[in-house]
């Protein structure tokens, strides 16, 4: 592997042994994403927001997006994410592609520059995974040439949808329709007119005892009479056009039988493969963006303009040890994130559920901290439109409610761990089975032993 | 004192001590202040909301709030925050109106209803005790009558602010007027047109060899040529409309010599008074803005549509310590800045100044934390539009950097304190010399004692 | 209130509105503590631990404490946190004692030295509300005269003891005496030859259909045949002698029937009176000890001798940062306590008792953290025996638990808490209603009102 | 690499890039430690401590001590973390002896009987890079034999020590000897007389302009006339029996100037070699100690003599999720110091230097982080000794601030973090750059860009 390549800024934060592994193919992608990062998107990031900006085109796929869009698929940079069994892939194993998502994070846009942004991702393979081919040509296609754009549909506002075995948007079966009512939550707007369907997920059939096997998953193409968008969610009062998060009511919506996915009753196994690759695409683009908040603190620590009691911010001991403590945090996330992609490249995506679990729970918490200690540093003009920091922590924020609060994931895992707690007892017994027996070899008085009398 | 009048609800929170101290008129006030905001501003906080949110009159103080501010006036609840040397004044001490301005935080505009919000609080005083009887007249009278609006305009861009000694906003004088030139940030909208005039501080005599004395506050009114607003400022994306967070462009900007307030070079002085009283109000406004937090936390708790694996939120033993850890650290906060009111009280504003810096830095703190955890009980709502949680938060967030960011308040703390190590030195001197008579005499051997080793 | 006394610096930390409420004689008690703990105690200390560390007399209680306990009781300092209805009592408020009980927290024997050390001060309030005057003259009198010392025995190793009803060591009556056979944790230890009795909790009518009813509380002579003290039980490796911390096997330990206290069965009636003072002062005895950490930390910040990178510990912002945090925590945590005191002087221990588990929740928290932080600015050294630092840490760890742990204390708040939460959604509900009478009359669309929607 | 042996339980914890990296050697030698810890050492802890415990014998090495090193011996187990070049070597890693190193942490003396324990293996080192063969041969090689021990000698009582500039002990030539004199924090007791020498840094050439260049290091056998030992140092009341921490007094002690290592003025060549990898063995032997503190904690989770409110503490949520958290801690943490290996197996110590410091500064906060809270779910006991946690706890609180505290080595990252400002200065400076001429080809407004406003 030549030095050259990997001297590229690029390469700076990656540890050695994620370096080792790069394929030639990666370290060319990572490279071209870098410098398309660099050249072609931050610098436009405020003409981005000023086209964003106009009331009259607020809801639309700004003119920039399209162009950059045709730039980054000329230059090769389209659907980096696809798995090797796509034909469309690049072929990046998830740990080359989280190199590639830290990169994007730098813009919280470039993503879907690239078409590697969310929720698409996620349904992308979904739609590969469970379509028919029929399905596939008709949906699936468009994603992956770009030419058309998806939401995924499951949160309702009546229900605790952490646990999805609680969703209630009915969904009917009358003779070849499927008719759905219900009110959803989230979801790419419909006011957007490059959203062409929903992947819904509703209550097929409430009454089979399987609670797992009670639920469907179809497709809803826009179009279809009788959703109406009541309005657009707002996160931390960020509007996120223009695709939003759209809150929905459904009133005997009907689609297709066709439409459906997989089968009745099947939601539950197409929802089950869906999350970990993009939780570890969100968490890079986290790192990425914890980055760019980094880099905008150093300059702030030396701007010759900003010198409270005649010293630059970066000369006080207190900022010097902040920024330290930003750096070990950043790098030490970025192990995390990097680990979980490695062991879903090994293992797959089950054996890696708890490293996602733990990139989820850790990597939203780091970054949300680490961002607001950046705004911190920028005083009052860091809370404002001056720099994007207030953007990066809202979306950090988001992240780490998103897909569930922290404690509904800090409650799976501890499950799990607590059932690993009787081969600890067991162990711990045979310590003091051994123990006993040594004592009484040596005519050593027994004492109590982790906590256990000698009584017991 | 009746306890049936302290039964009220007003004073469910309000500890002991305080309650002992609140005379017959403070506790009428309280009782109608929070009669007030229960019955007449929690519950149209919606309408207020969608009033403001139509575009045509964002920059427009609304109809319901001009209604709420004549029943509000009718009711005797204006400018309860006044000192008692205003004739207006209704004659609450400090404690007594933290009281009213925990209550007025439940809903941020409520201050607004009652005359007593941030910046026209600070502005009336300043006016009223560094203005002559001809500027009082002009200036302050309409703010007391809450017929005009004011701003303060200190911040700037391109120096560190939080060092006042830094700004350099250029103010000239050329014959019988004051040239300004600069740029400012923060302060009012003058796109809302009952903003009629800015208090701003700027550079006079930038050779003057004390720094303290080269700053000058000129009252600019609104109308004068020259003042371009660049843009609002939005605060973590919220445009704070109606009155917002301005950027300007002062070029030229001419007001006559009489605007100047106590004269040339004193701007210092001036600034010195202004701080103290209003962050107290800041503070007490943000525990009021918990305890809402914390009600709608308490709700969700209980809501039997919210049922994770079959339990209501507040069934899970973490929730339960949570929402235990929030009421125990509201409470606490409560009772650093009701300190802090009391010590004004009793010793005056200056001697205050540390009680003040404690609740500037721990509340907004506490408040930021609080809120967040709220939000996150409510899980992906708890970010969006359908609670007020995630603008609560942002106030909190933004008080946390107003006036300076914590670690400046901090440092000036920390300086203060240090200031008395060397009589805390000299007292461990003292303990080191009895220690050494005592040994001697007891024909012990000589230890280290606290660090100093018996060679020293 | 002549000022001169207020200006002792026993009162430097004393809030305002503590301050004012102090009767001539707590100003006098106050000040005479003060000067006690500053000139008798604190010199001292490495003598005390000189004569504590020799092995021949490490469980005698030692001669330089007998001196000191003359002198504080010649003094008029004996007793202090006697509650007035006490012949002996000084008459201080719990509000008025907790300044002393700071003070003496300074010094961690120093409390000894005036009688008012736990677990003493909890059992002989108890042995007061309870006892027959028989028991009375018996048990409590030498107590109040300082010439024997008890212990107070609860806790056991095979249950949660956090919850007593599980307490299981057996009382069984025969005859006319009461027969005892456990295991039992803590309690002063018996090598002490000033230990006289243990007061003991334990199973009398383990088949009662009320639980709270099976448990009776028994005075046993340490003299008593059958009880073996197993061993003293380190805290954090420290043994605290002379007292320590005995683990004890009771065998068929026979005591006579009058030794009961109040009667069979009744043991949490009388538990209940003893927690609320006892946990008070050693919140308040706590923060007396992040004082004395506090003062060590601001003198290594000024010491010459420690230099890193050429300037002292104390010119670091960071240190400078660290410092001003300290100040702000321990002042804040006063207040929490202080106002639990005055609490309990207003209206009760019972009502006191939210207030209680506040400052037994909050204080040692915020103390392990303060100490924590000062022996880091200590360098290595902070954490030898050349400071008292690591001693106060431990103590502080000990108070975290001791009583039950944070988590048992903050459910028990939550759970009171949540019994609120009706009475919320009762007010919430009220609100929307009126929301949804004036958007009617308003012809206003109806939103999501705190997060639920138009819908329900 | 066949499964069957990395299915063995020392390799549950490891990742799986680093799985894939471990030579057969390794993976031996990993599983032989493993299975020695787990059946020879952690069922003997209680003896070990009992034979340490016996006033008599408390500063020598225990027979059981001994016996292990025996074992370990025979059992190819010596030595493991000797670098490749040393003929002793077994040929491991950092990164495969960084697995081994973690294993050995679950029981604090574990690596004494595998001669892998600090100081020896950093002094070792030290010897083997800078002494004469001579030297080697009378220093070293009983060393590696394990027949010999030796200290490391550096802290000073009246200097920063985190600033090794400032060392003050004297080292002065004359004639053919050094003669020294000084007082010294921490080194193994000369009490133990198994401690043969002491590794010294002193300083021999005030006056050197070079301050760099000032200090030497020489060898003092604990034979010499002239040491004395004050006393032992306690950690938070450990003395941690039978190595202990020595103060000492060296008044005119001579060592013969062969004894100088590498020559006069060389100490800091010296000194910066040696710290590196001791600081991953620190690290990872934390990271096993988290491990058993959180197997304990597990084990407590689901004693069914445990019950508070009738269900077992692993039952309650918060509990729940305080085991994740806890695991998800310690498997960041583990990734972090393992990184650090790897990239030291790399890119060597120097280049390493920062992955270090992140190890060393994150690592031992998260371990008293969770060893504190496993403490906290054993309730009173877990601060007693019927636990090994407070000592556990203690290891980790000294490691934070063993080779200087915390913030000294954050400042240090800090610095150099800073020292890269400038280039993302410029790179924004790019941006902006390309931004301004785009927005003109583009006709679009200017704004401010991160912070920079238009007019600059």
């Amino acid at each position: 592997m030549p030095t050259s390549t990997l001297s590229h800024p690029a390469f700076t934060r990656i540890p050695p042994w994620v370096q080792s592994k790069l394929t030639p193919i990666a370290i060319s992608k990572i490279t071209a994403v870098y410098d398309f990062v660099e050249n072609e998107c931050i610098p436009l990031e405020p003409i981005m927001k000023s086209q964003i900006s106009s009331p009259s085109s607020r809801w639309t796929t700004q003119p920039l997006m399209h162009e950059l869009r045709e730039k980054a698929k000329a230059a090769g940079l389209f659907n980096l994410f696809l798995p090797k069994h796509f034909k469309e892939s690049p072929g990046l194993t998830n740990l080359e592609y989280a190199c590639c998502a830290e990169i994007m994070g730098r813009v919280y846009w470039a993503q879907q520059t690239m078409n590697c942004h969310a929720p698409e991702t996620g349904n992308i393979e979904l739609l590969a995974k469970y379509c028919t081919p029929a399905q596939k040509k008709k949906w699936l296609q468009p994603l992956l040439d770009g030419t058309a754009s998806s939401a995924y549909s499951m949160t309702e506002p009546d229900v605790a949808s952490s646990d999805a075995t609680q969703i209630g948007c009915r969904i009917t079966r009358e003779g070849d329709e499927y008719v759905i009512n219900g009110r959803k939550l989230y979801g790419n707007c419909i006011w957007n007119s490059e959203n062409k369907f929903y992947i819904l997920m509703g209550l097929s059939d409430p009454e089979n005892p399987n609670k797992w096997n009670r639920h469907s998953t179809v497709i809803v193409p826009t179009s279809t009479p009788g959703i109406t968008q009541v309005r657009n969610l707002t996160i931390m009062g960020y509007d996120h056009a223009p695709e939003g998060h759209g809150e929905y009511v459904y009133k005997d919506v009907r689609v297709p039988v066709e439409n459906i996915i997989l089968g009745e009753g099947r939601a539950f196994e197409i929802a089950q493969g869906r999350l970990g690759p993009g939780r570890i695409h969100h968490c890079m683009r986290l790192i990425g963006q914890c980055e760019r908040a980094y880099e905008l603190a150093l300059i702030r620590c030396i701007d010759t303009r900003k010198t409270p009691r005649g010293k630059s911010i970066g000369s006080f001991d207190s900022n010097i040890e902040r920024i330290a403590q930003m750096r070990l945090e950043i790098d030490q996330a970025r192990l995390v994130v990097l680990n979980a992609a490695d062991t879903m490249d090994k293992h797959g995506n089950k054996a890696g559920r708890y490293a996602i679990a733990q990139s989820k729970i850790l990597i939203p918490n780091m970054a949300t901290r680490v961002i607001d200690e950046c705004m911190q540093l920028y005083g009052g003009q860091g809370l404002t439109q001056h720099t994007p920091l207030p953007e990066m922590w809202t979306y950090a924020r988001f992240v780490r409610i998103a897909d569930g609060p922290d404690s509904a994931h800090r409650h799976q895992v501890g499950r799990d761990e607590l059932k690993t707690a009787e081969k600890f007892l067991e162990r711990n017994k045979e310590y003091r089975r051994k123990y006993l027996k040594a004592a009484k070899e040596m005519g050593v008085e027994v004492e109590t032993f982790h906590g256990v009398t000698p009584d017991v």
